[in-house]
């Protein structure tokens, strides 16, 4: 068995038990975009989450073993294109130079990791249209001479 | 005149006045994220505010009208490589079909809008390092049938 | 069972019960663009279409669980080479920039929606050669200031 | 001088002008989406409108030559990225296979020209935002054996 | 069965009886290219010849009703890259602009449809090797103003 | 001065002159595709025509000196995109195969070659509309052991 | 069975019989370049060699009649990336112009065939290291005028 | 001064002194691929062969120091399109795997080298067409474990 | 078999045993990129290292064959996406052409192997955060003239 | 001025002073890989070195407001073909999952920070030919969960 066809029995499981990745999260003690990402195969869990998880999802030893391998993140080489992907591809388009201006003046040269580095999505209620709340949060890595 | 210019122009009046993108868009009274992007040529101003940031900026009638123009919104069209942009579509990667998941259990089949949007990039103190916070909101477009 | 499948089961059915795609989109209440996008898999449905297409079809009911699925939009990552298709990429293309410019015009910096939008597509009689005419309607997305 | 420098001066006097690309195709005698292609040298102009074109916007005689000569139509070779164009490539990525379906059900094997074409934009008022209204029509040209 | 399964069989039955795709198109009263890309799943046939095929190459039914199907014409994506395909390719590479000139010479501003189109292809003897003679028949398409 | 400028030179002549690229090649002793993409820059004249071109449009030894060099035969690396061009290369998509399956047929394994190579175009006059004929005749080179 | 079923038949049957390319080439009478290609799909043999290739590896008929096909020459359609093929690539991007000024000055505005064409790889013993020596044979095809 | 610019003046003598590469291959005392690709910008000399140069040219001292400059070889990344530079691609293409395998056979387990290289061009007369014979000469480099 | 299923039992051998590559490759008596290198196809294994891999693992005889054949190194063609192995790229990237420049300065015009090649990877113990030490080291090529 | 003209006045300044990017380095206090990327464009300097840089190449106050700008990192978009570049994308490729693998081991799931790194190059004398010694240091990067 490998991640893909982990994903594969996650999602059945998910179903058959009819239960949300809020839920599960929840249950787990972990956020719920880590959570998933995990259960995508795009993440590790440490030992006692993937037990947790294999518990709340009624799943075999076998996946909980899957789910602390180190993955190989692959993602769709192209540009994306389903739409919610993609608005986010544009997202960084649009303000890729500018988010490099505003970090570089408040912190100094360096990036924000993607590695030490998490993430909230949140529904935000208004009358004219609920709203996408996305955080994200990563460490500030200045580059260094030597 | 076109863009490209323009924010040249801007760039160095920036420079030579020695003033923050913050502090601009603190008198401008416009978020720094959205009145940076402008200035890259990536977003239109209102006339009130393209005339005012020429007033801060001790710039040109043309550079306001300029400001105010329905930009054509053309980035790299290949992945990105700088190391601080490229963290972003990283993110995108890796966390994309998370988000999509994540978005559908919460508000149903639909997008975040990348056009009725706003960003906010904030500074986290820490003693392990500061982090960067990004915050992006998105009215939810549901899809409909007909 | 996935969308893929679904939408082989749903052609096969169409073919042994010798139905179009206009018949069977007046039968379940949908315009006929709308519900064949559905049904090859890049639209969802709403519960109560989903079983009348699958009461039309005389189909399973897992089908219609998986038409209401919502889809990953995934198409041909480059350009379309089936002449029918690609020739509204040559429209997109040639037209591209007029429509901006049009669109700017009429409305104001913004764009035309791909999610709050609707397609119909109608045959006019012409005795120098029929003809294909196709109506677009997406909302205006104005882009906003923050 | 070339198209693009043609276009550059058409641009600048529509500017000087203050006029619309809707008043200035009323004035002509032409579509606002043909006249606007063609002074964005995506097509040529017959001798007769080229004048006319000219006299409205009080241009040259050179640009009048211009606007008659048959243009090299080449545009961004790639997946567009301003969102206003992106959205009309998502649409034909979305709905491509949908549109040859229902062709192909309402007419027999064969193609719209994209040649034998016109386009028109408009406005729809609309109290949950106004819509904008796109109709194609091209002439269908059925696929023949030999 | 799809057509590529349908291809397949055609080529095995054109094997085992050892017949040409000449002496195939001469005996379902077609042309050799065209009755070869029909069969190779680039175009569709009317109900006779498909009838026809299946008599004269033995097969069942099932095929016959595939050869009527619209195709959806897809190709390698890339640049060709197989020799006898190639050249035309380079072809098209050196002597693109030509065509386009001599057209718009002789025709005015339009295109030659590939699509009410025909082509033969002959062989010319010839002391010092012979030669292949290809025939390109389109009706010319003249763009339209509106 | 290169074969870019010398193009420019020639279509600046012919122009002036008013004279067509038939003319030119019926006085200059050549095809009218050949003389074309000659003076386009895809193909090198033997000294006694590079003459009598010159003569012809009352241009400068220089230019006769570079319709002699041996071209860099480099085209658009992509997929064309003007519709004359891009229906030339759908032709090839659509017909390779077949095209491979016919020469094979009727040559034996080998190609088409497109050096040792000539083509015409010609008007058919139809009442239905006016057809473009192509004819191209090319050496057939016979794969060889060793 | 198919070209690459073939390939594989024949690497399984050299390895059982533990027997070199170059002493297959030697007992069928071709050079070991041309013999390679043609047992991995890249050419075709004329019946006398194909039937003298499967006597001496002991192989079916069938096999015999695979290597008399036409191949559809496909290869790996990017930058290779074997460090051994990719050298070769390299080649021809460093001296690819060099090669052209030469064969122009030396023969005239022409090509050399890659269908006319052998090649012979030698070991050249040298104490500093064994070298690769790599002959190729093409005839010169000029271009020609019509 | 840069590379490209000695390029362009290393031609521009050659031809007012109307000597050929390999006159000059002579006069300076290296091969005339060698000559050629260091002329072109894609190899550099040494000093002793770049001033015999600039004498046999009658050039200025910078170009000589130019010469020694260890160039940044570029080539166009895509495949080639030029004719004479094409059929050497499509040659690796279709023989690459056959190398790999012959050079295995011969060598062991490595590549022929692309820097400790040479490779020579001469003209075999032939009554059925003179041929091009192109020479590879590269050490062999051992994949070594440790 | 082939290499990606020798791959596959190795890694489940490894699985099994509990076992380090750095365990494995300190019995075998190689280096531990070396050893996993070429377990995972990217480089062959001399008679004896192959057969005590084996041993050490558990494995057939068939696997000691495989380990010996000369791989086809074949790896992701478009820019890599998994994290650990994109920042290594980024690396080639951002340092480049400072390695040349440097690699020029002290060694003269040349590359750096990428066959006669070794690499180690390490692991510095380090307060603020363990470090990774990867030393490369590869024979110089200088380019020579001939 | 901008950071390309920057690093051609650096190489200028250089070349006319003949001083060695080793020399500049040490007399400036920095490493001199850091050193030579920083003046290439690819990375920033502390006001005290780039100050100090200056003066050692009696270049103006602009290069040393420059040098400490904050790059916008941007190479070349596709695979790199000067062959000393070229080998270090290959050993990415061949060694790249074997990386992976040993840091996983070694250090659990996580990266090697290509921005908290340096590196180094040495030239190592051998009779059999010097070697270039490549050191890499980055921080590792452990993936949290959150």
């Amino acid at each position: 068995m490998n991640k893909v066809e982990m994903t594969e029995e996650i999602i059945l499981a998910k179903k058959n038990l009819d239960i949300s990745w809020e839920e599960i999260a929840a249950k787990v003690g972990l956020a719920p975009v880590f959570l998933t990402s995990a259960c995508l195969g795009m993440n590790s869990l440490k030992e006692e989450y993937a037990k947790k998880l294999c518990e709340v999802l009624e799943l075999s030893d076998e996946i909980a073993i899957l789910l602390q391998e180190y993955p190989m993140k692959n993602w769709d080489k192209t540009i994306p294109n389903d739409p919610v992907i993609y608005r986010f591809y544009e997202i960084v388009g649009v303000y890729g130079e500018t988010i490099k201006e505003i970090i570089g003046e408040k912190f100094g040269d360096g990036i924000m990791s993607a590695i030490d580095f998490s993430m909230d999505i949140d529904k935000e209620k208004n009358p004219a249209g609920d709203r996408v709340k996305i955080t994200m949060n990563g460490k500030f890595l200045p580059y260094k001479s030597w």
